[in-house]
């Protein structure tokens, strides 16, 4: 785009859109449109909220949610079962157990899985960390909810190897037909593992 | 989602961001990560860049345009040819053209296109304000670049009536094949029109 039909902030501005995820150069350009089409509307209060977020939010130094407060709202929870660790890789997928009410216990947010590719090492999840938490105080399960990928699969073995010899039970997600789901149109491998841990009636 | 996961403040920035075109509800979640996962590197310059667009852009008075000076850079260069006006809908559409150097005219932009279903009448799009910029000083063509839509070319009428009897010349876009496009895979309008408008080589 020529600087001198856009101005150099508005470019600056769609530049800064194209770097989320969603939004590519087209969709960016629309966005920045949209924004200055709808000064009083949107643009304020978008620059209003990221202030605030920006101002008050932080990564939580006990399991690294996201959080106005520090340890985050899940952790101070008393009503928290303290005594399961629910391990996941983002902070998004933290948020979908949530959504789901699926997690009574507490959270370790890895913050990426183990890759030799990209060279992330134990050290940069804090997977010492959350042995530390896990061996100390009175934990007795942790719940391994990464992804069902290869590189998460890794990073579970060795989370489930680092706690090896520890009290604490170490367990997994089930693997199965997604609720809704059709039988028609899932991988063979979801099937095997269905079959395979399948329930009585 | 929960009040109590991501608080009232990441909760808020979701939703403005969930207005964005091309945005939704989901990814809107994972753009808001994504922006408190990069504080300094996207979160911090994003609403500056916004700050300093809401400070700084406005609406060109003369023909719509979005720029940092009023008349815009477009309206106030002497090396445009003022005798021709290029009447658009949006800005965007604007913005596509000049990066195809394509206009060396001034622009209208009307912010839409006459509609009796959304309501939007000649009042809404400035259109008086068109035949009056068209029909005083020394303007000798009135090219009309709205969408090749119904509406667009409702629009695109209406103004043609409106500046009948003035020594004004309307002119609208060519129809016809895109450059690169297989004909193939155009609709029977665009092939008609293509036909019927074609040259000699």
């Amino acid at each position: 785009m020529k600087r001198n039909v856009v101005g150099v902030e508005i470019e600056r501005l769609i530049q800064l859109l194209a770097r989320l995820p969603g939004l590519g150069p087209r969709s960016a350009r629309r966005a920045a449109l949209h924004l200055v089409k709808n000064r009083e509307k949107l643009m304020q209060p978008l620059g209003a909220a990221l202030a605030d977020v920006l101002d008050k939010v932080s990564e939580c130094s006990v399991c690294g949610n996201v959080d106005v407060v520090n340890p985050c709202t899940l952790c101070s929870d008393p009503r928290r079962d303290t005594t399961q660790i629910c391990v996941v890789e983002e902070v998004a997928d933290l948020w979908a157990l949530e959504r789901a009410s699926a997690i009574s216990g507490v959270y370790h947010v890895l913050g990426g899985t183990l890759s030799a590719i990209d060279g992330i090492r134990p050290e940069d999840l804090g997977i010492a960390e959350l042995v530390q938490r896990a061996t100390t105080g009175d934990v007795k399960e942790v719940m391994i909810a990464v992804n069902a990928t290869v590189d998460g699969q890794t990073t579970a073995h060795y989370i489930m190897d680092q706690l090896e010899g520890s009290n604490v039970s170490v367990t997994r997600l089930a693997h199965g037909v997604p609720v809704g789901g059709e039988l028609d149109y899932l991988d063979e491998g979801t099937l095997a593992a269905a079959v395979k841990a399948r329930r009585s009636l």
